[in-house]
């Protein structure tokens, strides 16, 4: 199916590039794209003839569903360019897989494999140049599908698109990160579709976040609506937490998306020797191990910020401060995978694709 | 700030209507639209002159937010026209104040009512020929607000579109319902976002809802997340259940959304001396009503469908049909209440407003 990919995909080229107008020293996450986009479209139950063309807006009917209804998923990936100027991804296969898990909950059709995956790759061969090299460079990859059909009439749509665009990014988050513990609001329900990246998930943080941030929190850790004792996720981040030298994150379910990073981290931190635990972790364990002082760390992890180092937490108007540590397997575990995604350590997991 | 309207909303009209192209005598609900929309756009913290222009796909940013991260609301009202060429709104002020409470959840800015209210009432001027006399026949309104500022990084947007849409209709459902008592599925969770009308609970239920309906129901009705003990809604409606003579429906809730028909019933069954009780429902009282032939109707109760009779109900594998009745309160309150939109009765509430 990758085999003479290029003859089904049309590709339409920008006349000039504007790459040379951008400031890759200082860019802010996700809001400068690259020249071109990957679009596909489904209509009369199959998809069309994908194309990769100029980044440019499109037209949508005021009552395409997405907008009334929120049908609506994506993906968060990431491509590494080498000294040897090869371009690479990061465990795609996962990120492809996710997503059609998610078009299925979201009652969307599945996109192909040679939409996805041998698109993107078609897409990121175009727009290598955009990919810079050294550490903490990445071109940010958003594979997603809306659904374009028009009606206001609360039903699955029949058309639907799919589209991939490129940000050149650096770091996601910086400064101190200190969170609030939900007690009252919640990202998912049991039965729900938290474990879907669905467009509706995000949406509904904002104003609980907004919250946190009045209160000086720069993300909310979520937990389970019903009872809001078990720890969930940490903002858009799987979370977790360094009980003195094990490390503890929630299993993932139906309110708890499989993040790629997680589950990259769990194997990594195991072949490191360190004890990893996936269990559901309980607010009450937090706030006593920041008690006794045998919590030493929190972290999130995420496609967009790799591993972003927690330094405290607000529960029920309680600050507990983490102690500051010498041996952070956060930052540990974030060199020893973004040197694997940079090809500056051994892939001995097998984990990155040349593009 | 009603007054001298239209010297604050642009207004463009087509040059040509295409009303006569559409066939009023079969409208499929949700598809066909008038000539005109309303526009406004907010930016720069403020919101922009409202416009009513002609009806138009209209172009946005592959980046939208409303694409990656579902920030997007609405409303459902409708327009009725009477014999004597006016046109009415029902307690369009209920409406209003949904909308707002929903974009304060969404983290969206609240829309002014010279917007919503005197923009609406402005577009159903110019649009009076698309109500069609004669119960049955509205024009259903479609108020909504997205998110358009770009960039794929998940906070919320400083740009948005609201929008009014109008779309002529007749009934919403047909043919008998039958309804599946969800008992895996959820539709919102506490502390979320399910009392919004947000775009995200909508697709939600589509994918439950396909399970369902390849069962043979057509709707699912939904039961807390925590539990699966308590009834929540029908599908996209409040839900009524009739034990012996007396009205039972869940209370409103951060879960349950606060329905303009739900209340104008509730207060209509009152006025008829019906005794109503506002309490969470078990889903072992439906079963049990239905086993001892207590349960003599349920049905949902929405804009869109006024009130939706449900013919029977599967929970766990069993199939419970209601008994054929009489006397239904279902049709004789739906028979109320139009009558009032309509004014072919006494509004005694004082819930219709002339446009």
């Amino acid at each position: 199916m990758s085999l003479n990919i290029q003859s089904e995909i049309d590709i339409m080229k920008v006349a000039s590039s504007k790459i040379n107008e951008v400031d890759f020293e200082n860019l802010t996450f996700g809001n400068v794209f690259t020249d071109h986009m990957l679009v596909c479209d489904f209509k009369e139950g199959a998809w069309q003839k994908p194309a990769i063309k100029p980044y440019e807006p499109f037209l949508l009917d005021p009552s395409a569903k997405v907008f009334h209804y929120g049908q609506a998923i994506f993906e968060g990936m990431k491509a590494y360019k080498t000294e040897d100027d090869s371009v690479w991804l990061f465990r795609p296969d996962e990120n492809y897989i996710r997503f059609n898990k998610s078009a299925e909950r979201m009652c969307m059709p599945e996109v192909p494999e040679s939409v996805f995956l041998d698109g993107l790759k078609e897409l990121l061969k175009i727009e290598k140049d955009w990919v810079k090299k050294g550490k903490g460079n990445t071109l940010y990859i958003r594979p997603f599908m809306i659904a374009i059909g028009s009606g206001v009439v609360a039903q699955p749509s029949t058309q639907y698109r799919f589209m991939i665009i490129l940000s050149p990014a650096r770091a996601y988050y910086s400064g101190e990160v200190k969170v609030l513990v939900a007690d009252y609001y919640s990202r998912a329900a049991n039965g729900g579709i938290g474990a879907a990246k669905a467009a509706g998930n995000y949406s509904g943080q904002f104003y609980p976040t907004k919250l946190a941030n009045e209160q000086g929190f720069q993300q909310v850790i979520w937990t389970d609506d019903s009872t809001h004792t078990k720890l969930e996720e940490a903002g858009t981040m799987n979370v977790f937490f360094r009980i003195n030298d094990t490390l503890y994150t929630a299993p993932t379910s139906e309110r708890i998306l499989d993040g790629v990073t997680r589950k990259s981290l769990i194997d990594l931190a195991k072949r490191e020797g360190i004890h990893v635990d996936v269990r559901p972790v309980l607010v009450s364990e937090l706030v006593e191990g920041a008690k006794n002082g045998t919590l030493k760390e929190i972290f999130g992890a995420g496609t967009a910020a790799v591993v972003n180092p927690i330094v405290g937490f607000s529960y029920q108007d309680t600050y507990y401060e983490l102690p500051k540590i010498e041996n952070s397997m956060a930052l540990a575990l974030k060199e020893k995978l973004t040197n694997i995604q940079y090809k500056l350590a051994e892939d001995t997991f097998g984990w990155t694709v040349k593009v």
